[in-house]
């Protein structure tokens, strides 16, 4: 038995990753593959118990940044090592609602931590795996806060000022530049079908 | 106004550090000091909540170490950048119950994780912060656990088998020789007024 593909979406708020999860899970499944999809934080009960930590606004203790970088790669290493690992074994292809390049984007580039200290707990949680294949959905962070908005209640990152995405944007775009093999820059703001077609065009360079 | 002293206490399950820490707080406040005394993990909304994912059994999700070692410092980064180093700051004295040394001793002595992900977590969230004194209340674990068992039902930590114990208690008691003039070992074997009595000993070696 083949192992499966480990597939990562990522992109700020209201870039459309739920969509493509959903284009990309009926892509794989119609080649007749087995298909989980998972999201980070999250993904296990564990890792789920993380996410309520990290996502819900509290107005009697402030999150230091250290604690955020911690818990995130906490609840990773929850559900790399607890279910996506064991299920690439067993030929399932994982796609995954943000992975290691959204701490690089929010806790590197929004909140400005000392790359060093991002790379240090990488190396210890996830050693040499990576996905297969990253797609980072772009899209300007002004409209994607207002496709955020228009879900509901903002959670504790959604609160940020219009900056915080600008940098989280701009250092997406720069890894996307930087690694440009394992990480596919699609232009979110295009109309849906064709953000979906781009999709497509990529998976079926796989040749799965 | 002179910054406070942190003091810690270590040792395993049912050593007698709650008697202790009151025992210590009883003596710098009859000095005129103004004493607060946390524990870890917890000792913030936020680092409470990180305890109570850390100490209770479930069923659903068996954690990982690396997710308990990553908790154990996101909870200790919350503690003591957002109160314990203000609060020195202050001139307040912190007596925490367990810090640093319960990682090197639970997590890298018995769970057996690689001590250099653990020195390097470490200096990502203290740097060089440290204690200026550390009780390690030293206790035979069959003993200690046999204590622990009165005091009610037993957390996630509590029900590991006697062989992680040994190699805990064993791992401090190395520290404790390593760093003699920061760690004070004290047998918790003796009787209550003995043990005290070491302990206050040992305060008053440092004229405050």
């Amino acid at each position: 038995m083949s192992k499966g593909l480990f597939i990562t979406l990522e992109g700020s708020e209201g870039a459309g990753k739920s969509t493509q999860i959903e284009v990309i899970s009926n892509y794989l499944k119609g080649k007749g593959r087995k298909v989980i999809c998972v999201r980070e934080p999250g993904g296990t009960p564990i890792a789920e118990d993380i996410r309520a930590l990290l996502k819900n606004p509290r107005e009697d203790d402030s999150m230091c940044d250290t604690t955020e970088l911690l818990l995130m790669y906490a609840a990773r290493a929850q559900l790399v090592n607890s279910f996506i690992k064991p299920k690439l074994q067993e030929g399932f292809d994982i796609i995954c609602d943000r992975h290691d390049l959204s701490t690089v984007a929010y806790q590197g580039g929004g909140r400005g931590m000392d790359m060093n200290h991002i790379n240090a707990v990488r190396q210890i949680v996830l050693g040499n795996f990576r996905p297969d294949l990253t797609f980072l959905l772009d899209i300007d962070p002004e409209e994607g806060m207002k496709r955020a908005r228009q879900r509901g209640k903002l959670d504790r990152f959604e609160q940020s000022k219009i900056d915080f995405f600008i940098r989280v944007r701009n250092t997406y775009i720069e890894c996307a530049k930087e690694d440009p093999e394992h990480i596919v820059l699609i232009d979110g703001s295009l109309p849906l079908d064709k953000v979906s077609a781009n999709v497509i065009a990529c998976l079926e360079k796989l040749d799965v």
